[in-house]
């Protein structure tokens, strides 16, 4: 609804034009493509106001005419939609076995994608090769990097203020020194903008997953790191400090394969519950093969009752965790993901304790998103930081 | 600010008279006294709109002219401000000890106080002494029990919806049937509404206490019961069930107070860290006359060795709680409140550990409030709600 402050209308008949742009950008790129009347019927605004705003919007290159509508009464309608290449957004994902990306047009439509298993050694190689991964993508897009509009990059930890750097990266080696953010900057330019990659992921889940259709819920990220993004009123929490959500750090130290150090260096249930303490778990109980987390599962799946009763602790521990959620916000769902949390049977296994443990009961669901969600989550953070930046760029130029 | 759809000026004159004195009466409300040339200043609108929505109100008998503002230019203007006897609030407050109650005139002025010890043995005993306490304090305010616009009680526990009860009400007994509920909206009719306590003292804090200038705080309540109001953006939160802030609930069994069947009834936290876990810990250890938690704190303060231990280990678990709130959400500040949150020498002992625990650090305070601020949050809430029950009848009756 376009908003006019009493006494203001006379005034300011520029302000006004610009506001009434703005609410017209924002209904074709939700409902495009749209004819003039729909937006007049949607909007309140008058025809020939909403004609000269669309003129104005056409000559900033981000609304075009995509096609007439016929076989309704009356002479056929021109079509809006926004221009799909006004725009393009890089989403990339940094881990510590695979680097990920991907480059979206400003309709939101996957150009191009790409994984790549990283042979980096430190942080600085760590940024060439995602580089090199960005002059791929733009290549197989199509375009320049500079037509980029936004990057976001979704990494471990957070950012620290007083630090100029990222912090809490867990397990990526170098890559919580103010060295790295400032060449990460110099890659990738002023519009960078990094977000934690468990919070990317629950941006997916809010996007394309179970979070499409509640207010509030957690995702709750398990598997070789752990984390949480928390989503309340639709909008993810990052909390004061940009911690919210660093469940790893939950004082638990119970689980048998909990370690000191570990707890020191990146908390008590990341030390208790992560892959690497799943596996110290299992050799710790004498599982043969216990390599990986996976293999442990796996192993119990088979019917290994030490392995199986490994895995009962690790589920009896998100169990814990979820719980603990749950005291705090109360969400209305808990979503969960990762490696371990979305393993064959493990929902139904937290569920079990959870139920012993909870005050109340959430829907609690295990994420059907596959490894592209932190870069799916940084395309849609992405798009949404695009629209802000051109939307607001709308009636200064036109 | 007024907001005007586009296209319905013309068409809804009521609406736009409605919504003038709806906006009118909240400038009042907050800046009063004030005059009909500071109102037109802050509203945009002009003095004949102004003028004719005030004597609207005036006829409403929700604002009075209070005074003339002389010795400026120009003649001597009225002062308008909102009637204090337009309405009454009546803040409650159940505890198992003691029964506390005050009424507050719409402008926020408490006009009686009154707290007794509790002699029920049963529910509806207490709700007879509640009746009892409201009635005396009608009596003292000079005003009917019918002039009470909204009845705010602060009781252990939260409402469920499924049982049409009060749930999760602690140490209350009876307090979680339906007939108790069914029986307090009886005796306090349809303007009685139900807050949690802690999230009542909660309400206080932001009111009165150390929240008035954050946006986001926890208040960590841990005495006879354990509890926590969650403020974010300015909001207490009551979650997706009502269950937020349950902290009583945090799966923790390692302190040596815990109790196991206490850990079923009333969640592991308060098992292992209340006021009667604290008692349970220090005569397991050993500590003389330790009948009360507040008995215990005395003799660490004192020197006894034994009992320092107990007040040390109790403050790693408000710690670990603290902790736990930190990774979900990360708080602008945390505030300690209750018996034990706000002992002497605690918040010290709780931060030491905290400092050792915590991914980061935010404010942690010890609440300053005394025993009345679940009182005062009832009020605080009460008020809000006849604000909008009464600005949601202008317009109505004019």
């Amino acid at each position: 609804m376009t908003v006019v402050a009493p006494g203001a209308s006379a005034a300011r008949p520029q302000l006004i034009r610009e506001i009434n742009e703005k609410v017209l950008l924002d209904h074709i790129r939700r409902s495009g493509p749209i004819s003039r009347t729909e937006l007049a019927g949607l909007t309140g605004l008058s025809k020939p106001t909403v004609s000269a705003a669309l003129s104005s919007l056409e000559r900033t290159g981000l609304v075009h005419v995509t096609g007439q509508r016929t076989g309704v009464p009356g002479p056929a309608a021109s079509l809006y939609e926004v221009r799909p290449d006004a725009g393009y957004v890089l989403g990339l994902d940094v881990g510590r076995e695979f680097l990920r990306g991907a480059i979206s047009d400003l309709a939101g439509t996957v150009r191009a994608r790409l994984s790549v298993r990283t042979k980096a050694g430190d942080a600085m190689a760590r940024i060439q090769e995602l580089a090199d991964l960005t002059a791929t993508l733009a290549t197989e897009t199509g375009i320049d990097v500079t037509q980029l509009t936004q990057t976001v990059l979704g990494s471990p930890g957070v950012y620290d203020p007083r630090l100029d750097a990222l912090t809490l990266t867990g397990r990526l080696s170098g890559w919580d020194s103010p060295a790295t953010l400032a060449a990460l900057r110099d890659r990738f330019g002023t519009s960078l903008m990094i977000e934690n990659d468990v919070d990317a992921a629950a941006i997916a889940e809010r996007v394309h997953g179970h979070g499409r259709n509640v207010d509030s819920f957690a995702f709750v990220s398990v598997g070789t790191g752990i984390g949480m993004g928390l989503v309340l009123d639709g909008k993810l929490r990052h909390g004061s400090h940009g911690v919210a959500g660093e469940i790893g750090y939950l004082p638990f130290t119970e689980g048998s394969g909990s370690d000191q150090r570990d707890a020191r260096k990146r908390g008590g249930f990341d030390a208790s519950a992560s892959a690497a303490a799943v596996v110290r778990a299992a050799r710790r109980a004498g599982v043969r093969g216990a390599s990986t987390a996976e293999k442990v599962f796996a192993a119990a799946a088979r019917g290994d009752a030490v392995a199986a009763a490994v895995v009962a602790e690790e589920a009896l521990l998100v169990a814990k965790a979820v719980c603990t959620v749950i005291t705090v916000v109360d969400p209305e769902l808990v979503v969960l993901g990762g490696g371990i949390g979305q393993a064959p049977g493990f929902l139904e296994a937290v569920s079990q304790q959870l139920h012993r443990l909870a005050p109340v009961m959430p829907d609690v669901k295990a994420s059907v998103l596959g490894r592209e969600s932190v870069v799916a989550g940084c395309l849609a953070a992405g798009l949404d930081r695009s629209w802000q930046t051109l939307v607001g760029r709308v009636g200064t130029q036109g």
